[in-house]
């Protein structure tokens, strides 16, 4: 098969279709598998979406593209946020979606083994039966995979104190660029034969290898959860009220600040008051374990001590709306041209990189906000134009664009990182040599051409 | 220079001394930096030793090594338990026990940085005024060094709760095999710009890179901790006791088991009566945190239902005791021809593991007995002659040798690993295509080659 024949993705899906069957192989995919949320692709790509049923399915796809030359893009939900997972144009889709099998739940060991295209949330849904839940939560966590979290080593809520998606996966089972089949990692918490390439592969972004089935530790639910709500009268009074929560030895499961911007778009959204007059910030904050009362009076000296106005949400139905009003920080402020940023932070300098924000805004005549996961120095601030109408089909107004450059920027001075949680994909890569020097950059490409000689699988992305 | 030449280490000593100061190099150096607690190293091994002052001495010694060929073996305190740090002859051994700088504590970021030759116990020590605790507690802590604990990703009593030193380190600094400079990962707990250099790194004993100072996360230390010794007519009865645990909410901070033998060793050192009459096992326990009280409400609940005796440890004096008698177990039962091993299991596989033990210790005639670290796993059996002595300078009577084998062997059939905590090293490389495949073995030594193209870092060992 000649790659340079116009006929070559016709030949391909006929042998693929052979491969996986008719109904797994598609020329003319839905618009949605060009690209992500943050990264929509060209329309006139030209690429085929392969939806093999199983692994042995995952395996016949690679082999060919091996034997071809063709690029391969690995695919969880799409729900990606920096254009991880972006068609190439005479190259393969390879969407996971339909490996959903939840292989096993073994509360003894406290594991579980999932496929990749498992969604996050029907995990913990099926766990919570037996007592357990498996802690990552990236706000996505209903609608993206476990596959997908484990390529971009999501993040999310309660990471400060459970840890992203890396701290909660112990085995995985890949396929190599060559369909070679490759279980790595262990069953026990504890296991060093040889060099973690389990831990490697976490966050590769589809670009080491296929990730098709993970073997995940999960966690006995807590015996209580509380929800508390902190309002202060600015961003720096809250972003020192995470300080003495650092200084102080009690650990919120989930500790999020939403500045007046934030709170703003949110109450415009869902009609609620989180912005009362005189809240400049809030922090929002789950305890959970055992102890809660101890937890709970702690937290509220801490938070007083420091100057905020403190309430315990006792009642589940309205810790529960208030949580959702978090999560839909992503919508709120839509409908208007505009930027979700993802960077992080040392969690004390939360307060410099919240001021540099808003000064950065003023600089560019444009509207920001931000929303932070302040447990672990997470921040996504939002950038936006609120006079000039979305529209994913142009680009993004220069002000925005060159505000985001400064965002980022800052981050680094500030001794932080220019991806916290949504990784590199195509949207960051030209940040890439700001954060990490050449031997870094140069070593990683030898990493990657390690595992991919050919450099088939989503080449040209995350690295 | 020429490596052939009779006088090439002489010529090498002199040119290191230039670089590093004549105290730093040594051609006579004492018989312990020929190898570690596994592996003595033999005594006609020609050498070098270099005990650079600081990073820039490690990257000129890595510079000369590089240019003349030379294998560098880098050494922490050589407490290792699996022959990673022998001296190899005709190279260097690198010791990086004169790094030892607490750089910096920044209990708000909740991050210390410390050079590699930092004794464990000494940064808690040092965290412990501010109300911080560094969590990975292997039993070495008050000898190894945190470089070499990060080599090893060293494991420990507290991991199944805290996590091993994997999940305590957030960024290294190290030196590549050329003596170039490189600084990995983030101050912030999340961060997922590129592959996970860092995460590669940890475990990787010497073989990729001289790692020079480790960016670790710290922790508050718990408002209350609380000892609890629950004493079982069994084995069994005590890992049904940690499978009991599994299916409740309460998760101790170590849950350690200790069977028979391990008890009646450690009373005759150490004057205890833990193996009394009617005593088949014994689980040691610490719980830790918020609500201690109900926490340990309910796993006296929980072990007495599995049918054990339980007995909370008020004293503080008595619980230190207690842990002292623990980290013990492997000076106890010295004297005698005796290997300890390392393995780990699925945690429900503790009693299977224990009967094959015992099965494998009368088929050869040998005494065995274990400690197990039961909330994660990880399984340190003791293979004994009791009648014939100790002796370094001979090997190991073939009956101990087989019998190792043979529990490497059952720990892998149970859905384990040849190595839980200890690492590879020297001593367990004849057992790693029991654990690992030719695709994974093939892919790490591609790795190795994409870090160290010479093959000039601890070459030959671990992978």
């Amino acid at each position: 098969m000649d790659r340079t024949d116009p006929l070559f993705l016709e030949t391909l899906a006929a042998r693929l279709c052979d491969a996986l069957g008719a109904d797994a192989v598609t020329a003319a995919p839905e618009a949605r598998y060009r690209g992500d949320r943050a990264e929509p692709g060209a329309a006139d790509t030209r690429f085929l979406l392969a939806l093999p049923r199983d692994v042995e399915g995952v395996r016949a796809t690679l082999r060919l593209a091996h034997e071809t030359g063709t690029p391969v893009v690995p695919r969880g939900a799409g729900s990606g946020l920096s254009g991880g997972a972006v068609a190439i144009d005479g190259g393969i889709v390879l969407g996971l979606e339909r490996l959903r099998a939840i292989r096993e739940i073994d509360p003894l060991d406290e594991v579980a083994v999932v496929e990749a295209g498992v969604i996050t949330a029907d995990l913990s849904a099926a766990l919570a039966p037996q007592g357990f839940f498996y802690a990552p939560d990236p706000a996505s966590v209903t609608i993206s995979t476990i596959g997908g979290n484990v390529a971009t080593n999501a993040g999310g809520l309660h990471c400060a104190k459970y840890g992203v998606t890396r701290e909660s996966v112990l085995a995985l089972e890949v396929v190599l660029a060559d369909g070679t089949l490759l279980r790595t990692g262990h069953r026990s918490l504890k296991g060093v034969t040889g060099l973690d390439l389990t831990q490697l592969l976490i966050g590769s972004e589809g670009t080491l290898a296929v990730i098709v089935a993970v073997t995940v530790r999960i966690r006995p639910l807590p015996v209580a959860r509380r929800t508390v709500l902190a309002r202060f009268p600015t961003t720096a009074q809250a972003a020192d009220g995470v300080n003495a929560i650092s200084r102080s030895p009690v650990r919120p499961a989930a500790t999020e600040l939403l500045d007046a911007g934030a709170l703003a778009d949110i109450d415009a959204l869902g009609g609620s008051s989180l912005g009362a007059t005189g809240t400049g910030a809030v922090l929002l904050l789950e305890l959970d374990g055992y102890g809660i009362e101890e937890q709970t009076a702690d937290l509220i000296s801490v938070l007083t001590g420091a100057g905020g106005k403190v309430q315990v949400i006792e009642a589940a139905a309205e810790a529960e709306q208030l949580w959702e009003l978090r999560r839909s920080s992503r919508a709120a402020g839509g409908g208007r041209a505009r930027l979700g940023e993802d960077v992080a932070v040392p969690k004390s300098r939360l307060a410099e990189m919240f001021a540099q924000l808003a000064e950065i805004g003023r600089r560019h005549g444009i509207r920001t906000s931000a929303v932070a996961h302040a447990g672990d120095g997470n921040l996504h601030p939002a950038l936006s134009l609120p006079d000039v109408p979305e529209d994913p089909s142009v680009a993004l107004p220069a002000p925005i664009l060159a505000a985001a450059d400064e965002v980022v920027r800052t981050a680094l001075e500030l001794g932080g990182t220019i991806s916290g949680e949504h990784g590199i994909g195509t949207t960051k890569q030209h940040w890439l040599d700001l954060e990490l020097s050449p031997a870094s950059r140069d070593l990683q490409h030898r990493l990657k051409q390690a595992f991919d000689p050919h450099g088939l699988l989503n080449p040209g992305r995350a690295l």
